[in-house]
């Protein structure tokens, strides 16, 4: 099942190049006053809900995806979780900065050592939103990664049984001012995180590791891997992240990026790629 | 006003030794089906709520904040953020590791170069809750620091108009587990941000820079200062902020640590004082 988010917040079964407005069923959910409890709503429901989502879709015309903008297919993540260094080259490629060195005595230690970072959950968009250019004064990079949206709290869990806490997959854009300060500020700024374009539900995408992603920048490919090249693939990270705090129905783990880095500027068409997730077109403008 | 939330998330006004139930008020927030919006709502509502809420205490008769169980004085706080080294003496006692020198060229690049941290909402508890030590194995150390409750949505705000856009105030505690990894992990662990007793509101601290604040573990002390010893102070701190990202209702700003931090154990009573916020007593348990 493929998920989007559109417009004024509409939810849309994707079923090829057309979107069926399915936002009926949020009227399943139950209301709330103050205060809201822990996780995504919809994400939590959505084991329940989905034959209703799939009901809900046979009855209504399709409209075509190019005339809708697509939102961020998780409303409300509660934390967004991102892995440093989880590419074999893209750790070679911060290893020939010798300021560096001191964090790749082992592949495996690379991200125990360094640990996960967090981006403010106000960075997010989805890919109709854009990056809006804050700092213009220094340099922005563009990290293309896959996006793990978990599915039910978990604490503690083994990675044999990680996937099994999965709701889904989408990509995300893990925007990023260069400079001096810690990596949770400069990954923060409004717009710099882009999740799209829609979320793929785990039981389309049985196993994450071998997805090949790109993304080219006004048609020039700047990245391109294959999730296999993960140092840490996606049931070691759960586990590691589940590690130290609860993970809660929502919460998205970005789960790295390759080599290949680099800036952008206002003005720059990126489109991104994974495997049996799909594209997404986010332009580049100022803030 | 001093409110806190206590129990099964009733609102309370506190009165001296005593906290009046005003649940009642939040029958006036709007009931929320799917996304929710930014911000926490009850912060958001906070000015027109206001004389509700003085008008509920009126009519119902106080119970002692000794038979209550505090939580978190934000139930949905969207992100917590922390200045990692903001404190003269505790700049100079983090300076005593000569690993850390070059972080210290000058004050006021301190903050400016290492930038603010994120801390999960989901490591957010109250006082009765209590800290639950989860590696048992590391070191994990207090923090106790004036802790901003922000009142309205900004971006790019200068220094002298920052208090403005401030709620109120509260104790924030911030529990950290040593090791290598980045701090917005090591910060994350469920129960490792204690919000409260209460917030206070903004009109009642009108200059938050000269304060004293303490801690006690076991009732020996521990850190002892005052918010005038700051590096950054408040204004400037939400300036810094909102430079970066927008901030809003809710988020929570834990303005750093004086020196003197150090290890607790479950089975520590910790006790923490700011002047004119009041005073917290939390547990240390195991996870």
């Amino acid at each position: 099942m493929i998920l989007c988010q559109f417009d004024d917040h509409r939810l849309g079964l994707v079923d090829g190049d057309l979107v069926r407005d399915v936002t009926s069923v949020l009227e399943g959910l139950p209301s709330q006053r103050y205060p809201f409890p822990p996780g995504d709503t919809l994400i939590t429901a959505l084991p329940t809900l989905r034959a209703h989502i799939l009901a809900a879709a046979g009855k209504v015309a399709g409209v075509p995806l190019s005339r809708v903008r697509l939102l961020s297919p998780v409303a409300n993540p509660g934390k967004v979780m991102g892995a440093p260094v989880n590419y074999q080259k893209h750790l070679e490629e911060v290893a020939s900065d010798p300021g560096l060195h001191h964090q790749i005595n082992a592949h495996m230690q690379a991200i125990h050592q360094s640990g996960l970072f967090l981006k403010a959950t106000s960075s997010v968009v989805g890919p109709s939103q854009g990056i809006l250019i804050r700092h213009q004064d220094r340099r922005t990079d563009h990290e293309v990664e896959l996006a793990v949206v978990i599915g039910k709290p978990v604490k503690g869990v083994a990675a044999k049984d990680a996937l099994g806490f999965v709701a889904g997959y989408c990509i995300g854009l893990d925007i990023t001012v260069r400079g001096p300060e810690e990596r949770s500020l400069r990954k923060s700024i409004d717009t710099y995180t882009v999740l799209g374009p829609w979320i793929v539900t785990a039981d389309e995408i049985r196993d994450p590791s071998n997805l090949n992603l790109w993304i080219t920048i006004n048609g020039e490919l700047r990245q391109k891997a294959n999730t296999r090249d993960m140092i840490l693939g996606i049931p070691e990270l759960i586990e590691f992240a589940s590690s130290f705090y609860t993970l809660w129905p929502g919460d998205v783990l970005l789960s790295g990026t390759p080599e290949g880095v680099g800036p952008i500027h206002a003005g720059d068409m990126l489109h991104a790629h994974i495997d049996r997730v799909g594209d997404m077109e986010v332009r580049v403008g100022s803030a």
